[in-house]
């Protein structure tokens, strides 16, 4: 039996609750030469406590202090690439190159050297300073461990122990419990050896990185509403989002939650007119990519029905014909997509191609497009905006622009929505009234571009309203913004000088810091 | 019958849920000459639907229009406080001056002005540009209405059409469907009046501020959860804004609560020391401001066991005892704060001063002083960690300073907490252990100095940890924080340079706003 990382040990678990195997998607087959171990509430409750102890712990490290570890961790990482790409590509059957060990490693080493410079240069905090008043606040840690739940679709750069939630809480000065996600359980394992020694290296308080595989469903739900947990991040199944919500809720706790989205796609008359084919090639592209297991695949488009619409669908049709069925990550994946179009094609929408489990040695089910008509979307909103996590694609065919943006308004929160419109102008007149519309329901707008590739820069968005996530002012990924979610605002009212953290004091720490000093944002000492 | 403001227009009430006055505490007399609807559901949609329309008619006013009107309606209420001051005392019995003339309508107007600042500057909004990958961001408008329910003790600085949330709210471009609290509706009428006057000078939508006076608590839960309405804000007691909240948790509505706290004062013994008489005036000057109506009234004072804590509480009791009763705000707040007294005693505290309803013509609740032994605080530390909505005061004595660290580390989140420390040092060797301690607690962390007064600055923290909040990330006071909480993370992917908003095309919009451009802050224009 493996073990987890409890309070700085690979420890054995006390393990009464089970264990488990991976599998691996691409023969199907259950990798037994490892069983991970399910965790029990005792198991749990340790963590938790290590944890919180290490949140005091952490109270006095210098946040250069945690820059350094991550730094450390996002060099092992890249060091062990090659190790760790096999594991991953054995565990979720996702291509060992270009994704894993030339794309999403990569990512994942870049983002965590981005939460480095984050805590490192503090500015993610907002230091204010009101010398009228003495009054002065920055953002700081929580005072407790965070929860992090890792997503199947990504080994790395979502994982628990070493993607943005990781990344951000750490930078935030916090914690992190991570639960593995049982579909790659020995990659995690792997990650959080690189994790754990590096803060050995930099001598982090024990219990900062920590990490379990499993546990039964409602002992998670204790987990996310356990005193001494500060918050939770979770990424994956609005099933699975909405239960812990539920349950953090309740408790008071803050949670951040990624949780679907069908990322709707509209196609305006002009640019299906001017570059229809060009279109129907990205968004079948943007479908099918990694199995079509991506939280931004675009689920759902809309067209307004003219000869060109009909070109667009056989077009589609043809392509999503003549895919190849992806590598699901888990058969519960590959049940999980047959039930959507099941109940896609229930609700009225009719398939166009695939609509069947794939018949291949690995986990599959065939690229499936399916279409509905305005009037039959407007029958049955709910049930024709569910997500299909794998390459499933509904295109509804509005009647008129009228039609389509009424299906707009009826959409729920989503992480993207794009609007496709010609260059020459004729889509013009109605552009405004549909962003309009579509900005309030979606995190990023795009403009003449498939919402997968989620680039790590500061103005990005990975969030969006509910329920693509729980709250609409947060972004998952992109520093600094994403590091703030981790923390409390904290406002020192007349407190003496040599108290105050290093970050309000009158000098500035780096003379770099931008602070808000006296309603001004400035880099220079504040006068007092 | 009065009317509620609908649509931009006064309306008569459907008024099929009843009707109320409010009263006079002064006197007890119920102030008979205006009755005020209690509305019902199909009142509430109707003001959700114009709310909601208002949202998207809002979304092409450029914000230096929405800072106009913030402008125009501070400077009416300006010009109307020897009117509104008489209402409010009224309807509240607080005093005419300085508090209400004097104080609070000032820092009322203050604060609206300082939201037509922060709106018109734009920084709240924090516009970030990545140049290569053509992505921007900015927080923006929710694309709907938020309800703002003001709580009872601040019929102006709280009030839901004029106090902070409001302001915020406004500022981040939202409409708002503000409640009354039933204990000043006219103050808050004439108020809406005022805001109705000076949105209609700058053509505001029509539903931009609306009105309501009351409605059944089943319907407020209905209502925000309502599917058109974006966020909420209330302030006022726990249970109410636990019930809330749980209706919001459970419809994805992001909800800013201010719920309750007891403010916890730690004295260290050298502070006893030096300056216990000069504490024990304060404190008690703290605990009896406006009858001790105050979020931030010391509520939980704790000092270690020696001559100078039994002075501290001769010197404490004899002041409680010889304080007369102030007016408190309604009959039901006499008896929830008799009920809190009563629930005190129940769980061990002792009463040293007070403990009686006061016979007095106005509401009134004798000052209250308790006392219980640190080891009986830590054998019920929840029951005697309960707020008491009036001059209620309760001194633990803790058997040393390890003891008053065990309480500090059993705290609730608190909206503050204040440390008093002396001047020799002799306290400064514990003082960071307890801080440290006491820091994760609260949102504003004071030395040597009592919690009420809250100044309205951008580095105060008007928040806390839960569950004197819903989330300890943000605040109810100071600009610009306070507005971003009533916005959602606008992401902007490739969208065409002219379709951007403003405040996110490659010239900066005002020479003046600060971006994060590239990674930089900086106030130039970006360069593309």
């Amino acid at each position: 039996m493996q073990k987890i990382l409890l309070n700085g040990t690979w420890t054995e678990s006390t393990n009464t609750a089970g264990s488990f195997h991976a599998f691996n998607p691409s023969n199907k087959e259950e990798l037994t030469e490892r069983a991970f171990p399910t965790s029990d509430w005792q198991e749990l409750e340790a963590l938790v406590d290590a944890g919180h102890a290490a949140a005091e712990g952490l109270a006095d490290i210098p946040a250069a202090t945690v820059a350094d570890f991550l730094e450390t961790y996002a060099a092992k990482i890249e060091a062990s690439t090659d190790k760790l790409a096999e594991i991953a590509n054995l565990e979720t059957g996702l291509p060992l190159t270009p994704r894993l060990a030339g794309v999403e490693i990569p990512r994942t080493v870049n983002q965590i050297r981005q939460a480095a410079a984050a805590a490192r240069a503090g500015d993610w905090a907002r230091p204010t300073i009101d010398t009228a008043t003495n009054i002065r606040s920055m953002h700081g840690a929580l005072g407790g461990p965070v929860i992090v739940f890792g997503p199947n679709n990504f080994p790395f750069a979502y994982n628990g122990i070493a993607g943005g939630d990781f990344a951000s809480a750490i930078a935030a000065g916090n914690p992190v419990i991570a639960k593995a996600h049982p579909a790659h359980p020995y990659t995690t394992q792997l990650l959080a050896e690189l994790a754990q020694a590096a803060a050995e290296e930099h001598q982090l308080p024990a219990g900062t990185v920590q990490l379990f595989y499993n546990t039964p469903p409602e002992l998670g739900l204790n987990l996310v509403a356990h005193p001494k947990v500060a918050a939770i991040a979770f990424t994956g199944s609005r099933p699975g989002g909405l239960a812990l919500k539920a349950a953090a809720d309740k408790a008071g706790k803050p949670i951040y939650l990624e949780m679907s989205s069908v990322n709707p796609v509209f196609i305006m008359p002009g640019a299906l007119q001017e570059r229809g084919a060009d279109i129907a090639t990205e968004l079948h592209g943007s479908c099918t990519l990694g199995a079509g297991q991506f939280c931004t695949k675009p689920g759902l488009v809309v067209v307004q029905k003219s000869p060109q619409s009909d070109e667009l669908l056989a077009s589609l049709t043809q392509n999503f014909a003549s895919s190849p069925a992806g590598i699901l990550l888990t058969a519960g994946g590959v049940e999980a997509v047959s039930k959507s179009v099941t109940q896609l094609a229930a609700a009225g929408a009719q398939i166009l191609a695939g609509g069947n489990i794939a018949d291949t040695p690995h986990y599959g089910y065939q690229p499936t497009l399916l279409s509905v008509s305005g009037d039959a979307f407007l029958a049955k909103p709910d049930k024709l905006q569910s997500e299909a996590f794998g390459a499933v694609c509904l295109v509804v065919v509005a009647n008129d622009f009228e039609q389509a943006l009424a299906i707009a308004s009826l959409l729920e929160g989503n992480l993207t929505g794009s609007i496709y419109s010609d260059t020459a102008g004729s889509d013009d007149a109605n552009y405004p009234t549909l962003a309009k519309q579509l900005r309030v329901k979606v995190g990023r707008l795009l403009n003449d571009k498939v919402p997968t590739g989620v680039a790590v820069c500061p103005a990005m968005n990975h969030g969006g309203p509910y329920p693509s996530t729980g709250h609409p002012g947060f972004t998952a990924v992109g520093f600094p913004a994403s590091v703030v979610r981790f923390s409390a605002l904290h406002s020192y009212d007349n407190v003496r000088h040599d108290r105050l953290p290093i970050t309000l004091q009158d000098k500035n720490p780096t003379g770099k810091l931008l602070r808000l000093v006296d309603n001004n944002y400035t880099t220079a000492d504040a006068q007092t």
